[in-house]
């Protein structure tokens, strides 16, 4: 068995919500040894929400799952030191905390000339944001939403967020690997915002503007530039078809047998249904076609119709749903497995999605309780004695769980 | 002046669509040598929405920026020789074509002992399934949206592809670390759905299913679990508000002078306004009370007053708006360059986000034409001589722009 691809690398973390703990988690996933520190008692994001009925945060255990924990008195001269010397020994720092004083690059690299550090930021300039309020700049919420809605609609995904905690882990690893070649180590900076912005204009959008003159207009569950629409089911539930190809579209004539209906409607209205194009424009026309046919079958009669037939569709889930109908959200999936999660429960948790098949996914791990790892860290990376631990311990510049 | 980090890594895609090409692109403009190899004529993505005015691509335009492109016949065994010499010379392939039968991974080991290939996939069974069709099923749709609405709504960003580009990239480099500390290649396996999903457990959904017992129910644009909440304002624009810290509520209760009305409200509901908690259960009492401050200001009126004062609040902008109003998305932004794109015109174009400040961000590079470097790719790569090369234009094996 090989070892995991990240299990010599060690990262120490100062993080709060969603991007930072993420990209720290992504790493932790596939076998660094990630050290969150945290103000004892806990950061802003210790009680966030969702909580179990405990009171703890199913939000803090979902997004550090896998790390060790130490809690300092971020306060106290001392435990700024300890948070240093943890920074300088493993040479790799991942924060969204502001990168400025004590937490400064600079200051930082006094202690390890070769540091990497990812520094997380809401702006460019540093100032704050959040995925938030960074959405509701980036126009998708002016996209999103049914076609007579006034209003914006935001996205529940801190999809910003997620996107920015694979790109600190991208980053990370990508210095690591510079300073490997070439002993040099570097700041590495990102911006929530530039996260958003530069994917809007990755999707094309701001050529869009720029180029095509036009705005995105919303257009309710409909796919921009190809068929796709949401359809009703006669058992109330409802589904997402979509024709990306020549050979989705083709099958999904095929099964709802409405080869004839289309053939007639092109001859009425003019749209060639045989390009993406075609079927873009005439979206409302194929959806009212289809319709009926979903009406007049239950989920399961459109699965099984589906089935190996090519047509590209699936079935909306509400997050309970998910859970209990999904296999794919279950035990049947090797990603997941049931832990308890000490102070919450048990239940259904995810390993990372990325398998490197050379060691094999690490299995799914609970997150630490706040401290859980105080003395362990400072014995094992920072290789302080007994007596200094139980000082610091005594001063409260420590804390265990 | 250090080198870009990936100077030395060279990578061939073979990709449709968003997730493949956006984790080329992210390595690419970490200066890696992402050659992307077409089928001649182009793919799947290649002519799709949104377009220029030319009728050319600006998605495709937009995720392959930065890299360099051959046009092969992949119906031609010795288009596809050329495919697996390319692949061997690489050492690293990026794909989300079947990996089955030239394109397994075994059979591509053949000629590359120690290769690293990344091999993305809908479902982890190999099955087909696209972003439109796996967020419905993540519980998203369902929980997005204004509260009295009937229907899913689904997210117009392509998110758990924007997501799965970026752990592609990180899975890549810490196959190519591994491999360097070891020498071993190996197979990375990821799962459009395991993406998605995992992200619905981390973000804590899973859990609170299972745990809480609880399905999330929609609830327009305010936050979860906290005080966030839209707004109009005189001019007719809209604005978020955010309070995640009691930092920002204070400063948003200040700035808006409600104090008063805030403390009445307590005594009259009996919600402590004073834990995040009490201020989601009264997020509607809030939202009216703050209302009309923002119907009486303009747009910059809020953002004057808001100013330096600690409110964490956002603009919503239309795509247009985000282009032509916010300076973060224009050249006084390092990140963005104005290009020419060849066949589209000049526009605005995102580096990547990452700043890894040792060799400083690469500049923002125009996507190749289909097939540009094939020429020098046949040479400069697999060392093809002049006469080789001329011979499979000749027979249709490959192609140029």
């Amino acid at each position: 068995m090989s070892e995991q691809p990240l299990a010599d690398l060690r990262v120490i973390e100062g993080s709060a919500f969603v991007a930072a703990p993420l990209g720290g988690m992504t790493l932790a996933q596939l076998g660094a040894d990630v050290i969150r520190f945290d103000q004892i008692g806990g950061g802003l994001d210790a009680q966030r929400w969702p909580l179990a009925p405990s009171g703890r945060s199913l939000f803090w255990a979902g997004l550090n799952k896998g790390k060790r924990s130490i809690q300092v008195d971020l306060h106290a001269p001392e435990g700024r030191e300890l948070v240093e010397a943890l920074v300088a020994a493993a040479g790799v720092f991942l924060t969204n905390f502001p990168a400025r004083g004590w937490l400064a690059y600079d200051a930082l690299r006094e202690n390890r000339e070769d540091l990497v550090m990812c520094a997380l930021a809401g702006n460019p300039d540093g100032s704050s944001e959040v995925d938030y309020t960074v959405n509701p700049a980036t126009g998708f919420p002016w996209a999103t939403g049914p076609r007579d809605l006034a209003v914006p609609l935001n996205s529940v995904l801190p999809a910003w967020d997620a996107i920015m905690g694979g790109l600190a882990a991208t980053g990370i690893l990508a210095a690591d690997r510079h300073r490997t070649r070439t002993g040099e180590g570097q700041l590495i900076k990102l911006a929530l915002s530039d996260v958003a912005f530069a994917m809007v204009g990755n999707l094309g959008r701001i050529a869009e503007v720029q180029v095509g003159g036009q705005d995105a207009e919303r257009d309710g569950n409909y796919l921009y530039g190809a068929f796709g629409h949401d359809f009703g089911t006669r058992d109330g539930r409802r589904v997402m078809i979509v024709a990306l190809t020549g050979r989705q579209w083709t099958a999904l004539v095929e099964v709802t047998e409405t080869a004839e209906a289309f053939r007639s409607l092109e001859g009425v209205t003019g749209h060639d249904l045989s390009s993406e194009d075609g079927r873009f424009g005439a979206r409302d026309l194929i959806a009212a076609v289809l319709r009926p046919w979903f009406a007049a079958r239950t989920l399961d009669e459109v699965r099984a119709a589906f089935e190996g037939t090519g047509v590209s569709w699936g079935p909306y889930q509400t997050f309970r749903q998910l859970v209990e109908e999904d296999p794919r959200a279950s035990e049947a999936n090797p990603m997941f497995s049931t832990l308890e999660q000490p102070g919450i429960g048990s239940y259904l948790v995810p390993a990372s999605p990325l398998e490197l098949t050379a060691a094999g996914r690490l299995p799914a791990r609970p997150a630490p309780e706040l401290g859980e790892h105080t003395e362990d860290i400072l014995a094992g990376v920072l290789g302080l004695g007994e007596a200094e631990i139980g000082r610091l311990f005594d001063a409260g510049t420590v804390a265990g769980p």
